[in-house]
C-alpha cells in the first residue's frame, strides 16, 4: 500500500480485517471516513470501543447481552430451550417474532476434524439448565450440515435419559422453490420426512 | 434493529454509513468487532480517529497529505500537471509507476444539474499554479463521462491563451477486450481517434 500515506494505509489495513473486505473496498471505506465530520468519526470510533466494553455473554444462555442475564432469559418461557450454534442464529429466529421460549448458544458445534470436542462447546451448561428441572422441550436448531447434525444427535442422546423431549427443526423443500431445482439431499430428506395430509 | 442489543445496533448503524454496506453486512462487521481482542478494537478505533486528525489536503495540489505540501509536489517534475477529479484518481495513476509529473485534484467536476459551478472546484488554484510559470503541459484526466468531458473542455479553453499545452487521456477500446463487445460510444470514439500505423 505504498501509494497511500500512512494514516490512510493504516485505516485500510484495519478495514481489511472485516470479513469479505478486500483492498479496494477498504480504500472506499477509508475515503468515506476521511470525508466524515470530526463528530461522525468520533461516534464511529466510540461505537467500536463501546461494543467491546459493554457486550458480554449471558451467563445463562450464552447470547450477547449488556447485563449478567439477557432480556430473553429474564422474560420468556423457560420450559422450551432452542439450541443454536451462534448468537447470529438467535437473531435469525428472533426476527420471526414467533418463538416464545429461551435459547442456548453453544458457541460452536462438535467438529473433530478441527479439534472441537463436546467439551469445547457449551453442552455442560445446557445439561446444568436441564438439571434445574422445568424444561419440557429442547429444540435442536443447529445448521443442517454434517457438524450441525452430529451435534444435534449427540445432544439428543445425552438429553433423552433426562426425560426431556428433544426436537429438531424440520428439513425439506424451501417454501416457494421448485422440486426441479431442489438439491438431491434435500429432496431425499423431504421424501423421507413426508407427512400425512 | 430492535432484535439487537443497543451497543451492537449502534455499531451496525455506524457501519451502515460506509458505502455499499447494508444491514446484513453491518451485522457481520459488528460481530467481527465483538470477536476482536481489546487491543485490536482499540487499534481500529484509533485508526479512524487518526485518519481524521492527520490527513489534510496538500496546499498545492489538493491531494491527501500529512504535511502542508505532499510528497509528490515536493519531489516530482512540476512542469507537467495531471488534473483529476478526486484523490482516488491519483492513487489509480500512481499505481502505474509511469507518471513522473505532479497532480491537481479538482475535488469535483462542473455539474450544473447538481449546482456545481466552476467556482466550486479547484480551478482557480490550477490557474494560480500555471501563473507561476514553468508548466509546459496540463493533462486532463477527468472521467470520460458528460461532466468529466465538459470540465476538461472548460479548463482547456481557460488554459490555451496562457500558452500551455493541454492534453487529454486517450479514449478507445480497452486493451484485451473484443470489438464485438465494445459499447457503441467507445467504438465510435475509437474510430474517430484512429491513428496512422
Amino acid at each position: 500500500m505504498e501509494v497511500f500515506i500512512e494514516p490512510i494505509g493504516r485505516l485500510m489495513n484495519e478495514f481489511s480485517k472485516l470479513p469479505g473486505v478486500g483492498k479496494k473496498t477498504a480504500q472506499r471505506y477509508a475515503y468515506r471516513v476521511i470525508n466524515m465530520s470530526e463528530g461522525e468519526a468520533r461516534a464511529f470510533a466510540e461505537a467500536i470501543l463501546n461494543v467491546k466494553k459493554k457486550v458480554r455473554y449471558c451467563k445463562v444462555c450464552g447470547n450477547f447481552t449488556e447485563e449478567e442475564e439477557c432480556e430473553i432469559c429474564k422474560t420468556r418461557d423457560k420450559s422450551v430451550i432452542c439450541v443454536v450454534k451462534e448468537p447470529k442464529d438467535v437473531i435469525a429466529l428472533e426476527k420471526l417474532h414467533e418463538y416464545k421460549g429461551v435459547y442456548h448458544v453453544l458457541h460452536g458445534v462438535i467438529d473433530p476434524m478441527n479439534g472441537v470436542s463436546p467439551n469445547d462447546i457449551r453442552i455442560r451448561e445446557l445439561l446444568g439448565r436441564i438439571g434445574e428441572g422445568n424444561v419440557k422441550e429442547v429444540i435442536m436448531a443447529t445448521n443442517p450440515d454434517v457438524e450441525g447434525e452430529a451435534t444435534a444427535m449427540y445432544i439428543a442422546k445425552l438429553l433423552k435419559p433426562l426425560g426431556v423431549t428433544v426436537t429438531r427443526l424440520a428439513h425439506g423443500i424451501p417454501i416457494g422453490s421448485e422440486l426441479e431445482y431442489t438439491d438431491e439431499v434435500t429432496l431425499a430428506r423431504a421424501l423421507l420426512d413426508r407427512k400425512q395430509i
